[in-house]
């Protein structure tokens, strides 16, 4: 740590040393940042403080020593405990919360930050610990927009950002749409790896083989998101009248076997219900218009 | 067409003129094969007959015409259907049929086309018409391992082929297999794409970054399929005891907005009982030892 670059720009407080807030304390360090951190269980701090961090013994303390605070704990419970028992040393910081949680957690503290003098940022972690100070890890913010400005480059030091507008809920609504996106996928290829395990196939070489499919995947989703948002339905993937006559088969195959069908069912209802509305030339992201949802503007 | 190439390795029989049975017919005329085609509604061997065709008036004799058959209809009813009709004529000939339908109708078409002296290969289309002929569809093929390799060429002019196993019914496992992976991927991105839109966020950007995650993801999927097979569950996607926390709050958050949550809360359930059963510091993949199914050999 180079004392003599420690203007306040290069001052930060970490609060919560699990696997991720280590890590993100870890990069402040080693890129010669004045570094305080906090956690609850002390001996935590032992590591940070031999790479050059300043452990303080209160979560108030902590925060008073550096403008800008990343808070960095286990879930939301755990940001409201350590929050309240910060109090007003959170005037006039900035609060940046990487905390997994809802778009509801962080409005509720952008709220209770602003009450206090303090400045909220929430933000969210696309990656591992390891790959905290790469570009390899994708953190979404949102709030306000003057703080994340002022502190844009602290903010780069932890790997690959954006920023999703005003709105704090922002970075919550994007990462939890993108753990979704990928958790649909995941928990369907693992029945899917059920099934073809069942038929005897090799599942290793059948995974190679998808994988070469989901490859092909990302221009299909941005062109079905095109055609969400136009009301506009090309048969992508083929009619919904040619791919309907598919559903039977699949669900019941996968049933024959012991495998869950509820997407597949779900899918053949939805199919059958637009060829019934006369829409059987369009294709599957006209599926869209059947689900729940508040109503499009 | 060039009359002198027509060996009778060069000489086919297309039963079906929809859309993929012309595009399957039309790609074997501008090959130069003698190709004999049929059609239930007979006006549909017009554009074929005037680019080179011949036009048989019952499916029998078009079968006649040709030691190779090959079946492009809507579903498995007409298949059998047009079988019915075709009887004795099918004695020597090798059938290949590209109908999409399950594995156990494979079996049992292989089954009646053995009792009458015929060979039977299984295919199954991944891609849409405008693309027979290029490699840019995927035909994987089960069953006459004999009749496979005498007709390969012929079946290569068709895309990119894959031979699957003696069991005919292992195209249509494939074919299924592969076509639930991108139903389940795409059926949960149509309900994210739901939740983004419900709070303001602009689908179209959104799909751009998804399309960015997804890209990633190939090498994801075949890692997970090698912890599935030896059973040695690394961390993927970060610890269970983490990932878990975050369930709650998206599943509020979508319920919130009127969004439907069956894979997030079944994902939730999992992780639950696999972190109760002391795995929490396994990863997503180990969701599959959960899953129903027969049980692992
Ligand atoms: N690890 C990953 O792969 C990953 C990836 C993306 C996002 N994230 C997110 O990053 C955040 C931190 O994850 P992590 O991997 O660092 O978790 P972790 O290793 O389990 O650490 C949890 C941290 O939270 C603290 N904590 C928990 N309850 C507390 C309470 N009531 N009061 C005060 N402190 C409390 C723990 O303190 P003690 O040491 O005293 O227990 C510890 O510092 C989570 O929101 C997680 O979802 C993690
Ligand atoms: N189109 C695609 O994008 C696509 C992609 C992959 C796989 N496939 C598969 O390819 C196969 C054919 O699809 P397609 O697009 O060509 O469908 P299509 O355009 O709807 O044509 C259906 C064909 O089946 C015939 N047919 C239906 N019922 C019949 C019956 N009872 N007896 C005799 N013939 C009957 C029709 O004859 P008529 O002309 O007399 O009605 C027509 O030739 C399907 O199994 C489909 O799942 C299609």
């Amino acid at each position: 740590m180079t004392t003599t670059e420690n203007t306040t720009a290069r001052q930060v407080t970490v609060l919560g040393l699990g696997d991720m807030g280590s890590a993100i304390a870890r990069t402040f360090v080693d890129r010669g940042y004045r570094t305080t951190v906090w956690n609850r269980t002390a001996s935590k701090t032992a590591p940070l403080a031999e790479a050059g961090a300043i452990a303080a013994s209160t979560a108030a303390e902590a925060v008073a020593a550096s403008p800008l605070v990343v808070v960095c704990l286990l879930d939301d419970t755990a940001v409201d405990e350590v929050l309240a028992s910060v109090g007003s040393a959170v005037a006039g910081k900035v609060l940046v919360n990487v905390t997994s949680g809802s778009a509801g957690q962080a409005r509720a503290h952008e709220r209770w930050a602003r009450e206090r003098g303090a400045e909220y940022i929430d933000g969210k972690i696309m990656g591992d610990p390891p790959y905290v100070g790469t570009p390899n890890i994708m953190f979404p913010f949102s709030g306000s927009r003057g703080a994340f400005d002022a502190h844009e480059p602290t903010l780069r030091e932890l790997g690959t950002i954006a920023y999703h507008g005003e709105d704090a809920g922002l970075a919550a609504v994007e990462f939890m749409a993108q753990v979704a996106v990928a958790y649909e996928l995941l928990i369907g290829y693992l029945h899917v790896l059920r099934l073809v395990q069942a038929e005897g196939v090799d599942v290793v070489e059948f995974a190679e083989r998808v994988a070469g499919s989901v490859a092909a995947f990302p221009p299909l989703l941005t062109s079905m998101a095109k055609a969400v948002q136009s009301g506009e339905y090309a048969p992508d993937l083929g009619p919904l009248n040619v791919q309907a006559a598919l559903m039977n088969d699949m669900i019941d195959h996968r049933e024959s076997l012991g495998v869950e069908a509820v997407r597949m069912r779900e899918v053949k209802d939805l199919m059958d219900r637009r060829i019934a509305d006369g829409h059987g030339g369009q294709g599957f992201s006209s599926l869209f218009e059947l689900l729940a949802g508040p109503s499009r503007t």
